[in-house]
């Protein structure tokens, strides 16, 4: 067995483990059989994650005398609409698949928060495990038990929490994955040092290249520390009534930039938040909640690795600071028609505001919009 | 205030009332205002119900100096599909519902049902409450929290648990409705007898009639004495794992009958629900586990209140045993490809079999085809 580090989510009934290594899959069939009732699973995955990487799996549940039946959906966000929900639906149950069964979803964002959707849905709730294989859904989200699909006014606005019954997270299916979209995982990953450990950005300061080169040691340490801070902050809060909605950091900023870029691949999920993230520090600094110095130090690290530090650094968006503010009034966790933003006073410590008045984000965006890095 | 009933479902953190009375649309405004934490409420409904109730409704929060937006569909199972589900979330984010708002449900099943799973899924989660309008909502569909659309392979395959804030049931408000309706409504009611209380089916043999007729206090303690019992059972087994599954008597049948006769006004699901009850016991006396006795009592007192109690007496239907019983495998109840049926031992002493021989049920289909009532 390849080594591996397990992060425990402590919630009780529905507690689960995350597996972190390089090499993983190949035993993913003896970790799923245990799991599933009649011996069966229907692996959800797309045509790209097919291609590469399929057979591995299929050969592990062959070995294991375990019967796998593969869904094979067109790779894109596309497919987390009604229509694709309806789709993949129609397709489990076709397979027959029944209460106490299990689905192995075995893809990126958009896989598992399809098939995690589905699965809650399915006869009111069938479990599911994860094997991400994107470096976003290694280290964001397929923890954590959020799913989701998109409607006409805006991103992941109809979903459930859904928690996995297991994560297993293959660091070396990561070789597979095109640089743009291992920087904008990465992004996800800079997010949880800036959110809440120094020492954490600091070290992906020194680290982030040989990351981004797939070094095994630098993505398992990475995967494996992002996992387990997100785990505490989920077992602690796993419906975002609080806490959780610190991992938002960065992600009122940049679902505005996605929205006006139309979810498209002009702008990846994890870009848009490492340009958010860079707009969260500018902000802080324009309240004087944190200091310029950090500041500056977040967007010169966004800018290094390769990501959009500012607005003006996205090809083709034009947006004005007040269309960027009517998206984040569509934002999930608005209340009572304000606007909620997670703000960092300092690297490694952000809080939840309700009060932070829109003038000062005018400001903020105006300039990131103006000034190229 | 108009008199009324309170049966208090425990669900711990999740526990709510269900309030039983004549006249009590009157106060519904009044009472959802303390919920609704913008004061504002959207109330989901359709064409029919507005037609006859949805003024009174209005007036109640207008009289609260409450907003209250109404959505208003058409009527029909077809808005239980992922098309139905897709143009009402659609609608309820227009009109920039939040977590933290409170949804109305102003109808029957079809309203209830998806009306649930749409609050259920904005947002991942927001509140509502059920003011059912027809008899079998009253006494079954808004009771227990379970949420559904329907799938290409059958009905009430995708939706999830998710209960209202509040019941208000005015069963004032079944005087609009079709006495075919109220039939099939009362089918449900004389389940919960037969399922768990010889009195209360011994009181039902006794009051069909006037309860039929709308008289009010028929009508008050037998939707009361039916959402006690529900009440109990869904507390003690919230997502059906075990007991809840008592609640399905005649329903695996009934199910089967539905899907041969497609979902139509062929035959409503009360009806569906009579004609199995009828089945259920004629099952249990052939695998001499209730007695002739009973099973002739129930027929009889079916019969007398104008439900189909054999498949004979169903307009249009020329099922075969073999293709009722292909329907009966895609139960949702369905356990490692076998059958679960609710079978009777006697009046009001049902139980859970996964062993039932299918030569018997095909027997008692059979006899039901072949010989009118």
């Amino acid at each position: 067995m390849p080594a591996h580090e397990t992060v425990r989510v402590g919630l009780g009934a529905r507690a689960y483990d995350i597996l972190i290594g390089s090499g993983l899959l190949a035993t993913a069939a003896a970790r799923i059989k245990p799991l599933a009732r009649r011996n069966r699973t229907i692996v959800v995955t797309d045509e790209n994650v097919a291609r590469h990487h399929l057979t591995a799996l299929m050969d592990g549940f062959a070995a294991e005398e375990m019967e796998a039946l593969p869904v094979i959906l067109p790779p894109g966000e596309g497919q987390k609409s009604f229509a694709g929900l309806e789709r993949l639906s129609d397709a489990l149950l076709a397979l027959e698949v029944e209460r106490g069964d299990i689905i192995t979803a075995f893809g990126g964002g958009v896989i598992g928060d399809l098939t995690g959707l589905a699965a809650g849905l399915l006869k009111r709730g069938v479990d599911f495990v994860q094997i991400p294989t994107t470096l976003l859904a290694q280290v964001d989200s397929s923890v954590g038990g959020k799913t989701a699909i998109n409607a006409r006014a805006g991103k992941n606005l109809v979903g459930l929490f859904h928690q996995p019954r297991l994560v297993i997270a293959d660091t070396a299916l990561l070789k597979t994955l095109p640089p743009r979209e291992m920087r904008a995982g990465y992004a996800e990953i800079v997010k949880y040092g800036l959110l809440g450990d120094r020492a954490f950005f600091e070290w992906c300061e020194k680290k982030a290249a040989s990351l981004l080169a797939c070094d095994a040691a630098a993505l398992n340490n990475a995967v494996t520390h992002s996992c387990r801070m997100k785990a505490a902050i989920v077992a602690e809060d796993e419906r975002e009534q609080g806490r959780r909605a610190l991992l938002n950091l960065g992600h009122t900023f940049g679902h505005a930039l996605e929205a006006e870029t139309g979810y498209s691949d002009r702008l990846l999920h994890g870009e848009s938040v490492a340009t958010g993230l860079v707009l969260a520090f500018a902000l802080a600094a324009e309240l004087q909640l944190a200091s310029h110095d950090d500041a500056r130090r977040v967007e010169a690290h966004i800018a290094a690795c390769g990501l959009p530090a500012r607005i003006a650094g996205i090809a083709g968006l034009s947006a004005s600071p007040d269309a960027l503010i009517a998206h984040m009034r569509h934002d999930k966790k608005a209340k009572d028609g304000k606007l909620v933003f997670i703000v960092p006073h300092g690297i490694g410590d952000a809080r939840i505001h309700d009060d932070v008045p829109l003038d000062a984000v005018a400001r903020v965006l105006s300039r990131s919009i103006a000034h190229p890095a």
